[in-house]
């Protein structure tokens, strides 16, 4: 690459969270960086789009090393209209978090953060999607910013394959007790709902959406299991949702 | 199933619309139908659940041969509500739509339709979602019905694979002129964006999301392909979205 490259930053908890501020300042150490990130927090956004209401796009402040706008929209709303309306040109790389709270497991599907990462790889553009394992807003980004280091340095060195971006989940664990990176599958863990059934002033019923996670899945080389054990894991994820295998079964049966 | 099946019904166009009238007097030839569906158009909420605000279930009137409910939520919420709040058991069968558009190629990842499917699928319960090739109100569903009739035997009598639900595809045709069933791959195709931008009263920009479809994929066995040449398209479609076969590339990498 001749030029240095441009590298977009997004996240879904909003242009003002303590981990999209961490991930800007890594992302400094590797080229030219632009912020575009949601005005509020759009955390269980999914892959969602705003097609039946406007977008506002709001330039703010250079902040440490980086220009910084914000968009009513959600993540993926961020990255069409970073890469069609606010860049210059067609970034490099996109990375977007770093997300206060997990992301692990096939729970990827209702992530804004990683939805973000999708979308680029949607688009053709490198992307990584990193989260901590501590939602908290006072949540310690250090061991975070040296393994978001670590990842980002093998990306721009061997790429992406077509398709593919990667899934990063760090443990809340100090820098030296992290044992180091495994690839890994998504665990097939999930949020059991548990509805919070309350009673508003006028006396009607409205729910609150909580749960316990469960693990289902009994593999060694999930996710889930790294993390437990210390690691940070780093899952490759894919757009194409078509379930290959089912494919020729099917096609029996139809 | 000694019991007759119960069948949760919903979809991403909202409660009022005519599609899922039409999946819902299909669905009471099948078994004992509830739909529970979004009180508004939630097109492109994708698989978006809500987890900052409050939810409301509505209890509105049997209508047809199905006890209908709104919800203030998304398609995705729909179905938990559904699963842990309004039904008195789990379903035995989801079925989303039939929505007003299409939701062939990669862009499912997008649709609200086919991530009530997936949510489904990812609850254990076996879950369709169908499109019509056409976004008009007016649509006519007679073929839909047909096919959707179809698909849902077939359901029925085979089932489908733990974590696989199927994404139909109807062609905008009359009954006559659709040539069958294809079992397909999901198309590499894609909306490329082009934001409309505008000035509002005030003097301040705003944006429109729009675009133009581009299928970008040469492959015979596509979706998108298909739809074309007049058939109905089935697409096994899976929430694990592991790359794998990017997994053991990458493990020589980190």
């Amino acid at each position: 690459m001749s030029e240095k490259p441009l590298i977009l930053v997004t996240n879904d908890d909003g242009v003002t969270a303590p981990g999209i501020n961490a991930l800007t300042e890594v992302a400094c150490d590797f080229g030219k960086v632009v912020v575009v990130a949601p005005d509020k927090p759009q955390s269980g956004m999914g892959h969602a789009i705003t097609i039946n209401s406007t977008l506002r796009v709001f330039k703010l402040h250079e902040e440490n090393c980086a220009m910084r706008y914000s968009t009513s929209g959600t993540p993926v709303d961020c990255v069409k209209l970073a890469v069609n309306e606010v860049l210059e040109r067609k970034p490099d790389l996109i990375l977007s978090g770093i997300n206060h709270g997990s992301n692990a497991s096939i729970n990827v599907i209702y992530s804004g953060t990683m939805s973000a990462a999708i979308e680029g790889s949607m688009e053709g553009i490198p992307s990584i999607g990193f989260s901590l394992m501590n939602h908290s807003i006072d949540a310690n980004f250090k061991a975070s910013k040296v393994y978001a280091r670590k990842v980002i340095e093998k990306v721009l060195k061997f790429g992406l394959e077509p398709g593919v971006c990667l899934n990063v989940n760090i443990p809340n664990l100090p820098v030296a007790e992290i044992k180091g990176m495994k690839v890994c599958n998504q665990a097939n863990a999930n949020w059991v709902e548990e509805f919070d059934a309350r009673t508003d002033p006028s006396g009607e019923k409205y729910f609150w959406m909580t749960g316990k996670f469960v693990n289902h899945d009994k593999r060694e080389d999930t996710d889930i299991k790294a993390l437990k054990a210390g690691y940070v894991s780093v899952v490759p994820v894919q757009y194409d949702l078509t379930a290959h295998e089912s494919v020729k079964k099917l096609r029996a049966q139809f």
